[in-house]
């Protein structure tokens, strides 16, 4: 889950949003407080017929300190869509010409508890309580992985369920991109 | 969506949430910067086929002033899981004899978004934003409305959608009936 | 539900489909006595943000012999993948630019039962006893309607609900269009 | 998937089907040109929050000869109601007692393509190609495996995706079973 979610985008005018937005100290008391609106986008490239061929891993720095692989993530703002969320977020982490086709239909495919404590539900943030609607977003254009991310790949649903690459994620991001998988039809 | 979420629960020892909760103050400080997470439950009872007869709905004082038909719906606590909110709120405004099915997938049915600003979704919370995840639920036993809730009337399908049904429900609430219903295969 | 299935297409090689189809005669027996998987489609515009503008629907004969509006539909034919049927009725009905974005998931948003009794479930076909499974579809290249389609409008979400639109689509169409808004978020 | 759908359940009265159902020989021949409608349940125990506590197994001889473990799985009749078919092939398979609570939406979790070709999808049925519609479905009453199934157990989600019990599910089994536990959160 990103840690720098309104850097940059606070100004944006693209998106219809209409008051002040949090002071990093408010949002830190608000975190301790309140369970925090989120979104996951797993990004995918498709053929054709839809099938996913591929699946789209950041790497950065986590929220528990971890460089690992993770997917697109990230706040709702105050007056904001989710599917404008969704939209802003994959554009930061992917860059302005990825073409993310993002649903037409506002149903995640699963809703991730993240908790600062990781016993509750395996998906963990230290820094907060979040409820992420969870999406598979078909990519269409070009990646240039932007801000916080470090890096891109691009592994096979066969590789992204390896023991290796499992291993490069941590606070449950394997997880996710494993329940992502089944709900294409692809879980090995 | 219902304005006394926190009173009476924060003392339940039933869930597992470890953090203090926001006082009146707080909360409507976090509403004016955050979007707040919110479950709706549509109450249905069904046939042994798992058919619904018929459409459960509360009349109740509505955020909007009004007094209005509506589901069951509520605020996720800091801490708390969404299927324990579900089940709060179930217990809440139906009574603790209505044992209600919450589902075993997390995987809401549609999201709702509550805007302070009618026009933007058409879903309306003059209090907030909220983005709620809505899920129709069985309910199996005996139905007792308590706290906020004036009166529970079981409707069916056909009734629910209309026009005078419909027009008892403020904010949104009779199109969110309606697309449970489309969800159950049972819109006219 | 679109009566010319097999006609051109049982000679494509861009499926892979290993099998003999049925005859005409045949086909005719099984209806008789087999539940038939299909496929319905409901092609959308959507804007970048993924939010549904426009909905299409198709002009022609349909299985009770009226001319209606009607969404892209058709058989799974042996040997044949979900995915590669809806493709190869959307190419069909739309044309081979239509570059209709196929989902990645199978998870359909509804099941469509229908039935040569229409007081069943309200969808009708005379032919046969039919599961289909429904999925929106957005369209991103230019279409021609092709073979047994006569004409292709769009209209928006607001027109496709109005009693003028409804009323030319026959079958269940017109409550199948609602769901699928309604999936979408945007049922009014 | 079950090889005993048709027998005992054609004189039911408790299903409104009104046609005639195909002979051993004509039911051969269809599976030969022709997808044929299925659906899989997960039988599943859930605490009063609806969390899954455990997936049930049954023990049967598979179409591939092998003795192995299941799920709940059965062919939709001609003029039978899908929930209908999910009701008859629980209650054959679990018993009379089972209180099976089949969902109110007739959305499934994933749809699952059986084909006689192992390596297609990785769903394998040597008979047939099937398109089953799968469900997750709580048990709250008493399991009294009968015709088919030898045995029937319950394990927990953790035991269910163990290499032991997953090498006891032929045919894709295994992997349904994770495809359902993904659905339902509870993927390790």
């Amino acid at each position: 889950m990103s840690d720098t979610v309104e850097t940059g985008s606070a100004g944006s005018s693209s998106v219809d949003i209409r008051t002040a937005w949090l002071s990093d100290e408010d949002l830190h008391l608000a975190r301790e407080r309140l369970p925090i609106v989120y979104v996951d986008a797993v990004p995918v490239r498709t053929d054709a017929h839809g099938l996913v061929l591929s699946v789209g891993l950041l790497l950065r720095g986590m929220p528990d300190g971890s460089i690992s692989r993770a997917v697109v993530s990230g706040r709702v703002l105050y007056g904001e869509r989710v599917r404008e969320a969704l939209l802003r977020h994959l554009e930061k982490d992917l860059g302005p010409l990825a073409l993310p086709k993002v649903p037409a239909s506002p149903q995640p495919f699963t809703v991730v508890e993240y908790f600062p404590n990781a016993d509750v539900t395996g998906f963990h943030d230290p820094r907060q309580h979040a409820v992420s609607l969870a999406f598979v977003v078909p990519i269409e254009g070009e990646c240039a992985p932007s801000q916080s991310a470090l890096d891109l790949i691009w592994v096979s649903p066969q590789e992204a369920v390896t023991p290796q690459i499992q291993e490069e994620m941590s606070g449950g991001q394997g997880r996710l991109v494993r329940m992502a998988l089944a709900h294409c039809g692809l879980l090995l």
